[in-house]
């Protein structure tokens, strides 16, 4: 199957990420070619992108996609409270049928948003979201979430759960992958924490933790431990470039500098960070200057509440010019980068990035639009100024799994329907 | 003209702000009636409502909205290089037609994100801004933003140019009203200010000013009045509930005391006061608590970059949680009052809430949508979970001014095209 985009704005990898105006072809999953008056002979369909915006699809690094059927649930209570009383307890009765609805319902939200691929872990049902993903045309890289410290889990139990789950994807979609992913150094034993990494490695995927969200966490770790959570993970041997860490708001110059000097990438989660009040911004200028690849994420929906990429790529900008007082600190690029390509790269995924050779993962934004309006479209008003209502078309893996504002390969509908029963009949279970 | 709008989930203004199932009657401009099972004998226009959200129009207590003109010019300076060096030389060319022009743009961004009613203060054209919210149905309070310490300007002069606007405004729609703005302290003399405040009173008006936004500001007017910006404006007697002051990040406990003993309406602009890297986050949850009026604004799409209100609600909820590391500091209730009711009352605009005998100013959202899913339709989702997309309908003084996502009294694609030709125009001129 061969597309021809014609006539976009594109926005590229050069410096500064300047848009080109010209036209993209598509070859089954691939952009082969990207530039002016590409020949359209023997392509079998050619769009008119005249008023359109394209760019790499979003790379969402961290996310718990299908609690977006807790969305809303139990709002207002500092973290710990409100995962010990409301969220834990609730997810103790879901079923995997349950996740695949969930699934479902957040991955439509972030194709509405521009997000093409993403990185999910979870302590139930991950093949079901595997199912989901599948079905509905999005990328994504899976983890079991294990934990040993929670009553009724163990060492052995929760590394024979993460192992099957990877067994299962490996007959999936080749859109899906596996990961292998701790919850936390809170929520496990430091001997999980290491098997984790070498069953990662073992089998070549991404590791990936929850690491200093709280400063709780930091807390109680530096007084058993008299490290901190980035030096404490380097004495275990787990940093390296195929481990994501998420959040790393309480971290110390020094720790930036272990994490950077590894290699390691750093999934920031802006939104969740402010609405749990967990009293951090993520030092991500700092990290992306010494070495880290900084990366982008949601978060799960029922502590953002959304999954839409768009807003935390403005806010991560916003954010680091309040953190530092100073507009300059960011930049634009920076902040495009770990949406896109920075996040790609930590998920071991071909794309990121509209150029050749690149996977087919793109979003088509209509650019006729009063917030996107007079200046050029470039990359400022993708950072600043859109919202999903821009969003028409995207293609993933050279398909269009969103057409003119139509979800193409589930039932939209009968999901919404759906999603709300299940989240009627968990909460009442 | 009656409407009956059947069977929606309403946001109303009862404690917690829950949402009540029913129809709302709109007679002429005004909302007469809400509850279920309305009779429709004899009303002229039914709307099914059964899958749509309904609430008050958002009011954007500060903006300037022609700015969009300069969306994304001048990008990454710090506040005073950027007006010093980018903004007031572009403005100093504006002519009033740009002004008409950028503003259409500004309103068209505002309808399609749920706002109703703005208050604008511009050193230029505002007379023609005056004609645009008139000819597109929105609600608008106008003040020419008088500065007399830039040279060519003086005293007699802005007095006389602001006296001139309420004159020619008093002939406009009486959906738009004047106001007296003296832009702020270091733009403005002693004088000026409380001869401003003099004029709004004599026409019982709203005085509006930028304070306290910078440290600069703060810091200079200690140094040579030896007080800070409210204690300074109290002693000059501006202080009451007919002046509403935006910004006011930099405060101290004193002022703050100070604003709300006096009632003093303060408009809170997260997004701008985060992305020009002033420092702070205005404490409007202390503000509530002392008595100001806390209303929430976009400030100009050049600062934000847009007018994305919802947006500005959702982060005037997460930086309170962030700033006082604790998310029950500002309820949603609190927040979705500044947006709507207090805005309200600051601009003596009688809406804001959905009852009877307010105007008919209403913001009707499509509910079937995967990012308000799946929990009920309810305050939570439009505070934390909307954007724009979901909007489809938007009533001013009881007319669609946008149906079923069709902006009804202008033509949208000519306002974009003519806006296009004028901002690079401008910059070239």
């Amino acid at each position: 199957m061969s597309i021809l985009l014609e006539g976009a704005w594109i926005i590229t990898q050069n410096e500064n990420r300047e848009t080109l105006r010209g036209d993209i072809l598509i070859e089954d999953n691939q952009i082969v070619q990207v530039g002016e008056g590409i020949s359209s002979e023997g392509i079998e369909e050619r769009i008119d992108c005249s008023r359109k915006i394209i760019f790499p699809g979003l790379v969402n690094a961290h996310t718990h996609c299908a609690m977006g059927l807790l969305r809303g649930y139990g709002e207002g209570l500092p973290l710990k409270n409100w995962l010990a009383e409301k969220i834990w307890p609730a997810e103790a009765k879901l079923k995997p049928e349950d996740i695949y609805w969930g699934s479902l319902l957040g991955m439509i939200e972030m194709i509405r948003s521009g997000t093409t691929s993403f990185s999910d872990m979870y302590p139930v049902g991950m093949e079901r979201m595997a199912d989901a993903a599948g079905e509905i045309g999005m990328r994504a890289v899976l983890g079991y979430g294990m934990m040993d410290k929670p009553e009724g889990r163990n060492l052995e139990g929760e590394l024979n759960r993460a192992k099957e789950m990877l067994g299962e994807l490996g007959k999936a979609n080749p859109r899906i992958k596996g990961s292998v992913s701790a919850h936390s150094l809170y929520m496990c034993s430091e001997e999980l924490v290491k098997k984790g990494k070498e069953l990662a490695n073992e089998n070549g995927m991404l590791f990936q933790m929850h690491v200093s969200e709280t400063r709780e966490e930091v807390f109680t770790l530096l007084s058993e431990k008299k490290m901190r959570p980035v030096q404490y993970l380097e004495s275990l041997g787990v940093l390296d470039s195929l481990s994501l860490f998420s959040h790393m708001g309480w971290v110390t110059k020094k720790e930036i500098e272990i994490a950077g000097k590894n290699g390691v990438s750093v999934a920031h989660c802006p939104m969740s960070s402010l609405k749990l009040a967990v009293g951090d911004i993520a030092p991500i200028s700092e990290f992306m200057e010494k070495g880290a690849n900084v990366c982008l994420g949601t978060d799960g929906p029922a502590s953002n509440n959304s999954l839409n990429m768009l807003e935390s790529l403005k806010m991560s900008l916003l954010l680091q010019s309040h953190k530092y007082w100073d507009p300059t600190r960011f930049s634009v690029a920076n902040a495009w980068d770990s949406a896109t390509l920075n996040g790609a790269k930590a998920l071991g995924i071909h794309s990121g990035e509209i150029s050749e050779g690149k996977l087919a993962d793109l979003v088509i934004v209509d650019a006729l639009a009063a917030n996107l309006k007079p200046l050029p479209a470039d990359l400022r008003m993708i950072a600043y100024s859109i919202n999903p209502s821009n969003i028409t078309d995207m293609i993933i893996d050279g398909k269009f799994v969103m057409k003119e504002g139509k979800i193409e390969f589930v039932d939209e509908g009968m999901v919404l329907e759906k999603a709300e029963d299940v989240a009627h009949e968990l909460l009442n279970r």
